[in-house]
């Protein structure tokens, strides 16, 4: 008997052309959907797989979510294991649940949660190059979580949206946006909760606030920047390697409990 | 006038075939070789740079030390500064200093310090298949304390040395050997300072010491393994990724200031 199941999956978004799939390049779904099809023995995309959205290249996934039908109810443990040994090693499935079959992973979306990290040494390190956004003047945090106010609640994020974006509405709702400072890293590590994204939002912020902390933007420029709406005053976008796609909510979930995924990786 | 100039660099193994500089193959020491005699507008190699000593295809540095002898005497920062700027990203100069003209980054070495880092999780982690080991076991950490004193002071490490190593003695002292868990990470790291280390010997003593920890070996099996003096033994290396050459140390060095990296990077 077929089954629904859902994957909590997380990558290193170095070595990928962004998450979709797409011809003769590596992409996160790709590879997902050749393992997949290789599980059931059939030919690939015969079992199509469904993301809460893409990634773009070098951006990361802490707890990407996907849902696929497969031709066979195995136990869930089972497929993430199954899949784990034939996916390659710069991407794990943590968790495979059997969903409900109506689950959808991208249209059942409640929320979403993003991290953005900056390094902030002298000078570039080799081994963040992949892994963090790089920012070397002085950074005032006092300012960027003043500024980080204005982001809460529902805005028009007109002025924080990629040009070639084509949804409808540019109104999001931001629940919850903080930044703490990793002395041990030397690092500003943001994160933003909300009901959705727009294409380079959260890099698009992170560029605005770096610049409010660093006092070539004053404090307030995020509520004149909705009223402009427009893009083009924004300007900076931080760098994809920095950009980590931490956890996707779905209605239902329990909010105490959001994640099953193991406790060092949470 | 011409000058002598030491390194202190920093380097991500990962994309490299080794610091040895080879025929065709992308090596920390051909590409330092070329950066350094662009700078000399020198055909290569006609300055020849010297390392500290070798460091395997995926082993780290975070403090490698390298000199060679330029054409014309500018200043060290300047140095520092145009290296960088033609060096590819997975490497950096972190310290450029002129050097005694008799200073030289290999035979005037006292000591090396290494670090091993394990990762301790249920999964494989795609964000540290390049930067750490792997072990899934449970581990206890106070055995493997215990076995590391067996390896504080002067022995013969003919157990712990790779096969088709060529040097004339297998005796060397180590100074320091100390473990610590990083809860954040889930992570063991090893940490060995002495005054010269054997082809694989740090790989080959993290392979033992966690088996000792995971209870397949006893704790005082180091003591037999001098005794058998075979490599074979010792059986397991563990992986490259996890190693990195954390500092070299030269004779006069100060003792209580023995690096002059940027606070974050010591």
């Amino acid at each position: 008997m077929s089954a629904r199941y859902k994957l909590i999956l997380t990558y290193d978004g170095t070595n990928f052309a962004g998450f979709q799939r797409q011809p003769d390049t590596r992409t996160v779904e790709g590879e997902l959907t050749k393992a997949v099809n290789l599980m059931a023995k059939k030919p690939t995309p015969a079992i199509i797989v469904y993301g809460s959205g893409r990634t773009d290249a070098g951006v990361h996934a802490l707890g990407q979510v996907v849902h696929f039908d497969f031709p066979f109810d195995i136990p869930a443990d089972s497929m993430r294991k199954g899949l784990n040994s034939i996916l390659p090693v710069d991407m794990e499935v943590l968790v495979a649940e059997i969903a409900k079959p109506e689950f959808h992973a991208r249209y059942d979306v409640s929320g979403k949660r993003y991290v953005y990290r900056i390094d902030l040494g002298e000078f570039r390190n080799p081994f963040k190059r992949n892994y963090a956004g790089h920012w070397k003047f002085p950074v005032d945090e006092a300012k960027i979580r003043l500024a980080m106010k204005d982001l809460i609640g529902e805005h028009d994020f007109s002025s924080f949206v990629a040009s070639g974006s084509s949804v409808r509405s540019n109104v999001r709702t931001i629940y919850e946006a903080k930044v703490e400072r990793h002395e041990a890293d030397n690092e500003l590590v943001f994160e933003f909760y909300g009901n959705g994204f727009l294409y380079n939002q959260v890099r698009i912020m992170v560029g605005v606030l770096i610049e409010i902390g660093s006092g070539t933007r004053p404090v307030d420029d995020i509520q004149r920047l909705y009223k402009l709406g427009d893009r083009r005053y924004a300007r900076r976008t931080v760098s994809a390697s920095g950009l980590y796609l931490k956890h996707v909510y779905y209605e239902g979930d329990d909010p105490e409990h959001p994640t099953k995924l193991p406790k060092h990786q949470r």
